[in-house]
């Protein structure tokens, strides 16, 4: 059991594993490199390292949050469920456990697929690894946003009869022969109670179920019973949620969406996290 | 008139100018050099900037700050007054004019000494400046902390009779004949409706009037106004304060006290008063 699973490692999530970490907290991190931090040209205003390159402070970050003992896991956290005293964090084909949780995904603007939400365990789905069992012998499409969505498609490939890739990735892929790749944009899900279409600009397709991978997640999916003002998790000063145990920093709590902002909050959660643990823990 | 005056130069008040200035503001930054980072041996918690001394931090950040076309003062603030549309600002002899103030102070835990705040402005002062001609051909005595308070207790000697001087620094001083240097422990000001006496552990000293010259005053005297709680200005989110167009950022606005923190703070603080500036300004 983890004392501290941090979901993001964009400057918020790294802060507040390098906090943890010394304040000696047994600390996972969850995600890739931050996408904002790698387009970043040149950022002016991170106190102490003047006009550094984005993928230059990437590395500094990495280097930094390798120097501590947070374990790394590259997977996408698709659920974080709150078990009464500790929380079940589902990342892909993972289940990990942890005494507290602290949010730091960041914000992503990219729209949701009209639908989406409503038919979100009714026929769509974030995790094809949860998911594949239900859908063995029949037919699936994928959206997919990066590289994960190619390997996923190809898991469901083996689990299914067919498997449509919607892509909206550059990535290179090679897919099993079963895959069939539609180049077009995705406008909505339609079907009874069940999805069971996928309306795209020039087409349509037909499937038993849906799998949507991308990047980031509605928080109210991802952490349920989360209270949420649109894109954002309300937290107060000291980056506490309205959940026990369960913290949040960086863009995702809202305006400015700034570096400083993110490893602040991500320095002050670990430390209401730590808070927590250990009144708890008396 | 400066957009915005920032009270501090440590990381919160550094990490303000520098996004102020990115937001192309006329700041000035009063202070000097932050003690807490230069007696920090190693922060182990700055992201991007591994095990860092704080003495190399402080280098990195003035380096940083000196980049942007901030103003510096290194004089104490004494007091902001709210002048209804803009602030002035006393520093010791100048008096400056900005239409918005960041607090970026610090939290200092000397004590103040016993009746300290109930005689302030009744015989107790915190600047020569403003307050030495009330004294001409009197005797004062300045209990002084540091190299500041040596000058002003010799700029006092040119207008005051006598000066007593109650050394709690270390820094060398060569005054003028008329002060005489008293090596004690200041423990309370006695008086009736004024302050007469300043009793010592040792000795006790009556004079006129009575200087008190540190690195950090009570915040209900530099702000007057100010909404406080104990030694901490109250803020919300936004770094704001109670005061319209008075914002506060790092240890000054509570625990945890941190540099991650800090400069985060000092950030959406800047942002914060650009916002305020530009809904002003229209
Ligand atoms: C082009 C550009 C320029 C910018 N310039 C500046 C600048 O000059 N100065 C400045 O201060 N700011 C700048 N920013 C903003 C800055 O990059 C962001 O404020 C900062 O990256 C926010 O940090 P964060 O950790 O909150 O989120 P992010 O950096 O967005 O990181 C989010 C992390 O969460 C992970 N994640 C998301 N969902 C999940 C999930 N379900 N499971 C696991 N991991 C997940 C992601 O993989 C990523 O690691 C710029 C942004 C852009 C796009
Ligand atoms: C020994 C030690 C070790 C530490 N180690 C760590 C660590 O490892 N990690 C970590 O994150 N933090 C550490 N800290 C804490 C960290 O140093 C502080 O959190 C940080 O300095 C706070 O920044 P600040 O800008 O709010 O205040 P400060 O750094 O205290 O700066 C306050 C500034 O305000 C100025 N000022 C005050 N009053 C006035 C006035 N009236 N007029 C003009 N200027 C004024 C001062 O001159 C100074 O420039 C340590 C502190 C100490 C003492």
């Amino acid at each position: 059991m983890y004392d501290i699973a941090i979901i993001g490692k964009g400057p918020a999530g790294i802060s507040a594993a390098i906090t943890a970490h010394a304040r000696n907290k047994k600390v996972i991190v969850f995600g890739g490199d931050s996408k904002k931090l790698l387009l970043s040209p040149s950022i002016p205003n991170y106190p102490g390292l003047m006009e550094i390159k984005g993928t230059e402070f990437v590395k500094r970050l990495n280097e930094h949050l390798a120097s501590t003992d947070a374990v790394l896991s590259k997977k996408m956290v698709t659920a974080v469920y709150s078990m009464g005293g500790y929380f079940a964090i589902q990342a892909q084909n993972d289940m990990i456990e942890a005494k507290s949780v602290i949010i730091a995904t960041g914000v992503d603007f990219k729209k949701s697929i009209e639908n989406e939400d409503t038919f979100l365990g009714m026929g769509v789905s974030y995790c094809a690894t949860c998911d594949a069992p239900l859908y063995r012998g029949k037919t699936v499409a994928v959206v997919g946003y990066n590289k994960e969505s190619i390997e996923e498609a190809n898991f469901l490939s083996e689990v299914c009869s067919k498997v449509y890739f919607i892509s909206m990735t550059r990535e290179p892929y090679n897919f099993n022969e079963n895959v069939e790749v539609i180049k077009d944009i995705p406008v909505k899900f339609e079907g009874h109670m069940h999805a069971q279409k996928l309306i795209l600009k020039n087409t349509e397709v037909v499937a038993d179920g849906f799998f949507v991978i991308k990047d980031s997640y509605p928080l109210t999916s991802l952490v349920p019973g989360l209270d949420v003002d649109g894109p954002h998790v309300v937290v107060n000063r000291a980056m506490e949620t309205n959940m026990k145990g369960v913290f949040a920093a960086g863009d995702v709590t809202g305006r400015p969406y700034q570096n400083a902002k993110a490893v602040g909050e991500g320095q002050v959660a670990a430390l209401s996290a730590v808070d927590f643990l250990n009144g708890r823990d008396k």
